[in-house]
């Protein structure tokens, strides 16, 4: 044996024996998970992984994913035996208040991305080595450890499928596949040419080994960062528990503490206090692009132009002006308008084609790496990411999503074409924000607003044209509402293309000699509560919500919202969508759908009939 | 030229003829990407599809799914073909108010489910294949047009590994190669050997054609239906907008109607009145299980379990009960405890690992059959399906689904397994019905209430063990609340772990001369408005809402939308989780989001106090 073998299988070791240790602590986690990578562990940190430690944000570190994030055991022993936490921290892995939480989150400054949800960590590392080979034309390397369970999420074949397709040699799977899911075998088991088949069908390089044999490991590594302009698997048969007899091997012991520690870490050879100086990376400056004067596009009022144009026309302005912004698009760039930015800066665009939970992953990806994405499709179909979104909040992730031809006013196409439950998704992710504007000024305004958001933001786009309304001198803060129409007898709220109904709504009103306030909510949350609040009480606590969106979560309920503990509570009619809509023009879809100007008519008049009848 | 191959190719012209000229009355749709199909479809119907359009019914019929839905041309120009409906009816395609809508839904009677959302349509016809051949053992097939577009979906691959993995050779994909997506070339173009090594590396059948030659066309059908234990794909390469040359193969032409269709019309020659005599199949019966007398579990009064264990009690018990009951789950089912019925009725039972887009679209293509499908996983992991979700709300499905380990209440596994946003996801689905209960008894008359129950339903379960509050006697009709304490200072509303949390608040309230009245929204869609409205009435119009869930369209929002309109609107503070949790005890996560007695205590207190000043 060399020594090198001999410090690898003893750091295997020492992986095993502090991944039990910490998960006896709590008497929770996943010390069988971890074992079964240890040796893959090993060898990577002690031969083949740049990094330095003491400074996460160098730029030409490599970056290691855990996709089978439940291994945390394993990852937080990594650090510590990198010398990055002590071994006092390690065990405080899943005790309240610890950074070293149940599944990895970048409270850890060396874990790039929350995981935990399956098959989101070589999606999201496909992103990752998008921006080092495409973007900033780095040499680091993306790790990305993954299980075998996960790989029969579909979400892992987008990113075989998109990695071999943008020619990521730079990006390393490391598959462990330990046979053993949560509650028995996997679909596979140790049929490991099931997986290679895969893999290489796909255009990956595939390499098989026995993942407890530290030389076999130290080629496969070896072989996987010879450049060939293809990403690399090491698809490793390993066995769940590695190392102890009570549980190796066993079903029966996904997610469980040991019941003995003391004696598998005696079995294991007792602990270790291994310290790797793991090798730093040559310093590298990441390829920029030039950033100039913002000259963000304006529209005359009283043209008409739809928001999805002007959220194009608006990023590719951004993308001018601004170096650090890249965009995404599931193919449907010529819909949502992307395609703007593709054509003028191609090396900045990723199309992503019809697999919207890579796209989602390749922005947390590219993020990860300090760019701006911004990502479009359909509002619709970014619900086909939905969890991607919801694990990106937990990533910390600075993301900004456009979602186009919201609501039934889309017309003809029907509705799996119409995003309706958009708003109330997007609202229930952790800090989010959310937008949906009416007008093309606005819509440039918040697009230049979305860039330098924190979290998760999204904006809601129509698909028609609808009349411009404002100004290009209009400023539209984001958590502001504007107050369109002035009145005192009724307010009406609306976005997007039900602002323009609700306008002429106001309209007809005036001619019947009712007063309605009519106000603009661009930015659902954070909403404007002073502005609904006082308009509320300047027109007797009456409120008609109108929304091209279903009522639950929508528009209607942030209105609730903002008086939900307020002295004086109004009166709201919220109008939604209630009924399965069908094809057919815009109009008659927004008048069958009762959102429609006549409809926000009649429930405002009938508001104003009803409060004074209670009084 | 032989007769048949005369037929079948003067059929596919009259396809393509049809399809223009339906998308030229409104001057919209998909006609270039129907024309592509044409003689695929052509040569199905002709000679292979076995069908009574008389009776879409009947058992024995041939399914046929278009996973393309935006072909919807072709597929009513294939219903005119076959004698199902008129010209006149085909006419009215997109036309507001008729069935023949822009994708297609069930509201036409030889459509199993709606497409559209791309990558739905195969995981479907999985659904529908498990049943012919796992459940029913009826000899028909399911034949499901494939885009290419929608290949980069992983919910595809979901679908060949599934299909692959059950042996279904009951299940035809024809790939319909055309080469450009919306907006240009797909990922690989014609390059139908790509696709050929994929999907044969996950054990199918793959057949390379010429999309156009119908003799080829007629033996890869041929081929098809001999059985060998595999699933077939019929690779075919195509033109998109075949036989017209102002479009044929031309980008740009994606989901439009064509210029001058009178001029393509010609070019095909002209139209054609072929009528088709589908082959109907023979006749014969599904397998069927036993059903028997329902008995429920039943837990005692003050003892602790978990809501989940009552789930997976209950639907073995119902599954018992009633034959047409089956169940999924995605690899976590000694979580969700969905393994009770896997191990006492496996037939049944169909693991679908963790892939939960091809677990709900196995639900869907299920309860296409008949089947009352329940569906479990972690209730975060359905976030992973919620387009598939949607899309099943469209295509009126009857699913019932589990999501288990809500909230932060699971404890030191951390965030990315808490569900903390599904509530607003199921209550914005179309048709909805949202559970959400606290108690075991509760958990196992909700359960049993889903199996009848149309549209979609969602039951939150939770992972701790909780007290049993309530007799096995008590009835919990869906739309109803509980008051499960009498009060008269304020309401506390809670569901699920916080409504035990809620009860403790009451008491400690109670001893400090605050009257508390606790109510159980168990049911959180439909509300029910009247208890609430009672119960504000009788607590001075001061509410307590607590939930673990964000507070953006859940527990609170849904209180605050039973008063939207009412006379009186209490004052409601909405307690929620309003910051990132991560790990710790139950306990230490619900009193950090401030969700426990303690701070619902605190709230109400507040509220007493408030109210008073304010009057």
């Amino acid at each position: 044996m060399t020594a090198d073998a001999e410090l690898w299988r003893e750091l295997g070791q020492q992986l095993r024996v502090d991944s039990i240790r910490c998960s006896a602590v709590p008497k929770s986690g996943h010390p069988t998970s971890s074992m079964s990578a240890a040796d893959l562990m090993a060898v990577l940190i002690a031969k083949y992984l740049r990094y330095d430690f003491d400074e996460p944000k160098n730029p030409a570190n490599d970056h290691l994913i855990f996709s089978k994030g439940h291994a945390s055991p394993l990852l937080y022993s990594v650090f510590k035996a990198c010398g990055a936490i002590t071994d006092d921290e390690l065990l405080t892995f899943r005790k309240f208040g610890s950074r070293l939480e149940g599944h990895p989150t970048p409270e850890i400054p060396w874990v790039d991305v929350a995981t935990g949800s399956l098959g989101q960590g070589l999606p999201i590392g496909v992103g990752v080595a998008l921006a080092g080979k495409k973007l900033e034309q780095l040499p680091y390397h993306v790790w990305v450890l993954c299980g075998d369970s996960e790989l029969a999420e579909g979400s892992m074949w987008e990113a075989f499928e998109h990695a071999a397709f943008y020619g990521l040699d730079n990006l390393i799977a490391i598959l462990d596949i330990n046979r053993l899911g949560q509650r028995g075998q996997t679909m596979h088991g140790w049929d490991l040419a099931s997986y290679v088949r895969r893999i290489e069908a796909y255009g990956w390089n595939a390499i098989e080994i026995d993942g407890h044999d530290v030389d076999a490991i130290d080629r496969a590594y070896e072989e996987a960062l010879t450049p060939n302009g293809r990403p690399t698997a090491v698809v490793a048969r390993t066995l769940k528990g590695k190392g102890v007899n009570a549980v190796e091997n066993k079903d029966g012991w996904h997610g469980k503490a040991l019941d003995n520690p003391e004696e598998a870490i005696k079995e294991l050879g007792g602990e270790r206090k291994l310290v790797i100086d793991v090798a730093k990376p040559e310093q590298a400056k990441p390829r920029t692009f030039d950033s100039g004067a913002l000259e963000l596009p304006t529209y005359a009022l009283g043209s008409e132009v739809a928001t999805r144009k002007a959220y194009g026309d608006a990023l590719l302005a951004i993308g001018e002006a601004r170096g650090d912004v890249v965009a995404l698009d599931g193919e449907v760039s010529n819909s949502t308008y992307a395609d703007e930015f593709a054509k003028q800066l191609p090396e900045r665009y990723f199309e992503m084609y019809i697999a919207e939970q890579q796209l989602l992953a390749a922005a947390v990806g590219l993020q990860v790496r300090g760019w701006k994405p911004f990502g479009s499709t359909f509002a619709a179909f970014l619900s086909r990411a939905y969890d991607f979104i919801r694990m990106a909040a937990i990533s910390r992730a600075n993301l900004r999503l456009c979602g186009s031809h919201a609501g039934v006013s889309i017309g003809e196409d029907g509705p799996s074409q119409m995003a309706l439950e958009d708003l109330a998704a997007f609202r229930a992710v952790h800090g989010s924000t959310v937008l949906y504007p009416s007008d093309a000024n606005q819509t440039a305004k918040l697009v230049d607003a979305m860039a330098d958001l924190d979290g998760i933001s999204f904006i809601r786009t129509t698909r028609a044209a609808t009349p411009v309304i404002y100004g290009p001198e209009e400023e539209f803060p984001v958590g502001g509402a504007k107050v369109v129409r002035d009145g005192d007898d009724v307010t009406i709220v609306g976005a997007g293309i039900t602002l323009h109904e609700a306008l002429k709504a106001a309209a007809t009103l005036a001619d019947d000699g009712v007063s309605a306030r009519v106000i603009d909510l661009y930015s659902v949350k954070p909403v404007d509560v002073e502005t609904l609040r006082e308009s509320a009480e300047g027109t007797h606590g009456r409120i008609v919500t109108v929304e091209d969106h279903w009522p639950e979560g929508g528009i209607g309920e942030t209105v609730l919202s903002a008086f939900a503990d307020a002295d004086e509570r109004p009166r709201v009619t919220i109008l939604a969508v209630r009924e399965l809509p069908g094809s057919g023009k815009p109009a008659e879809l927004l008048a069958a759908a009762g959102i429609d100007a006549e409809h926000i008519a009649r429930a405002a008049r009938q508001l104003v009939e009803a409060e004074a009848v209670a009084r």
